[in-house]
């Protein structure tokens, strides 16, 4: 029993814990909402990293230089002059007001896109139907340089712009550069991974607000989807958070972004398996 | 003799060189140009800094958005929407073009603005008979963080953003945060700071490319100005070069891009004083 004790302590000295928050776009539309979310991120003790979507500042910059969304199949295409707006919105406006507003609150922030540092790779989807364009999927996370970062009390803020080594920037979904990252970084950390969006969690029913899920774990999934409960959107979310718990995160919260600063907050908790009490 | 000899040498030991590259706008904007310089940079083996002007598309894109460029008494104001034009083209578009580039020729190159890693601290211009809105001049340049970067194979690239840690992003002339970088750095490093732009290097006629003034101190430099050689923007260049000089940097070399690769190719020399032979 002692040896045991012995033990969980000796693995818990080993691994520091690291907070892996992404934040979607309907959070930064909100200046508001986004500084009060900034400053609950700047207040995190453990080492953390921020993962940002884009909001629609890049629709609206595409919009004003009259270029139409290119669509096949309905699934939208990252055409260069695409990838040119968003690398300016994500990696450009966005990512860098919001490291400066971190370090407004004393939270020494460092932008990245994957390109940076080579801290994340990738390679042009492939493609069978549709061709995506400049549209991104993960093949490495570069640990060693973004734990460099980390012990040298930094917080990197990375946009999804990832690129595929050959000097091609590519559209990366920012969930899923989240999941990637918490998932390489589980080797080294023990790690919190929290998607924070508009809604309180994963709800039972989209049109009630209230009606947060609470606990998922693999068999309630697999449920959940059979009864059409999750779908659309959550569909590739909840894959994400499942892909990063197998890979050894140790936790995953869905939530609106006050739940960092205030954990009784009603939310969304992620686990393989539920523990027997 | 022997003992000065010896002291040489282990000053030499202890300074690692340092080269810091500032590239200019009107080579980013040839994309053949750019990418033969880029691999040149990735060439030098010292370790090295590359700062990046704007090029024309920050113009290209204020005007596709309808802005008008705001002067007053002929000078240029950086009001909101201009700022939020440069943070995109700036440190999103060409900053992570370049760092992909670099990545591709195998240098591990980290993008940067002032903001990250509070790097290079700055404040808005004191308004005296001017407001020139969102210009920021430079206060700190974060050395330690820097250091780590360079001390750990990655290359810092710097785009012309800056902040004034207050949640501020500034419009920052890059000649002037490559001296600032370079002046900061000289104490640790043995720095050559280079200015890359379309020209071979100072010219004695600016209608005349082969009238490279090749050996510049301040004697001569304050000669030049009195015969109005020197005059308009290269004021102000100079300004920069001969400030680095008096913190303790080694050497400044003016020239077009391809200096890099080939130092034989004519180009101007900085120095503060002439060594007497």
């Amino acid at each position: 029993m002692r040896v045991q004790t012995l033990k969980r302590l000796k693995l818990k000295q080993v691994k520091t814990k690291l907070t892996i928050i992404k934040i979607g776009g309907n959070v930064i539309n909100n200046e508001k909402t986004l500084t009060s979310f900034l400053k609950d991120v700047a207040s995190v003790k453990d080492l953390k990293i921020l993962v940002h979507g884009g909001g629609k500042k890049a629709t609206e910059l595409a919009s004003q230089l009259g270029l139409q969304p290119q669509m096949i199949q309905g699934r939208r295409i990252t055409d260069q002059a695409n990838l040119d707006v968003v690398t300016m919105v994500y990696a450009g406006l966005l990512n860098k007001k919001i490291v400066a507003q971190l370090q407004q609150y004393n939270c020494n922030a460092l932008g990245l896109s994957g390109a940076d540092a080579n801290s994340v790779q990738a390679h042009k989807r492939i493609v069978n139907d549709i061709d995506y364009g400049f549209a991104g999927d993960i093949d490495k996370v570069g640990n060693t340089m973004i734990q460099l970062f980390l012990e040298n009390k930094l917080t990197p803020v990375f946009c999804a712009i990832t690129h595929d080594t050959n000097g091609q920037l590519l559209n990366t979904n920012a969930d899923t550069i989240a999941a990637e990252i918490a998932s390489a970084l589980a080797k080294i950390y023990e790690v919190t991974l929290m998607y924070c969006f508009e809604k309180k969690g994963v709800l039972r029913d989209t049109n009630d607000d209230n009606s947060v899920i609470e606990n998922i774990n693999l068999e309630i999934y697999e449920t959940l989807k059979k009864e059409n409960i999750i779908v659309e959107g959550m569909l590739p979310k909840l894959e994400n958070c499942f892909y990063a718990l197998h890979n050894g995160v140790s936790e995953i919260i869905i939530g609106n972004e006050t739940v960092i600063a205030n954990k009784n907050q009603t939310h969304t908790r992620l686990v393989l398996k539920s523990n027997r009490v």
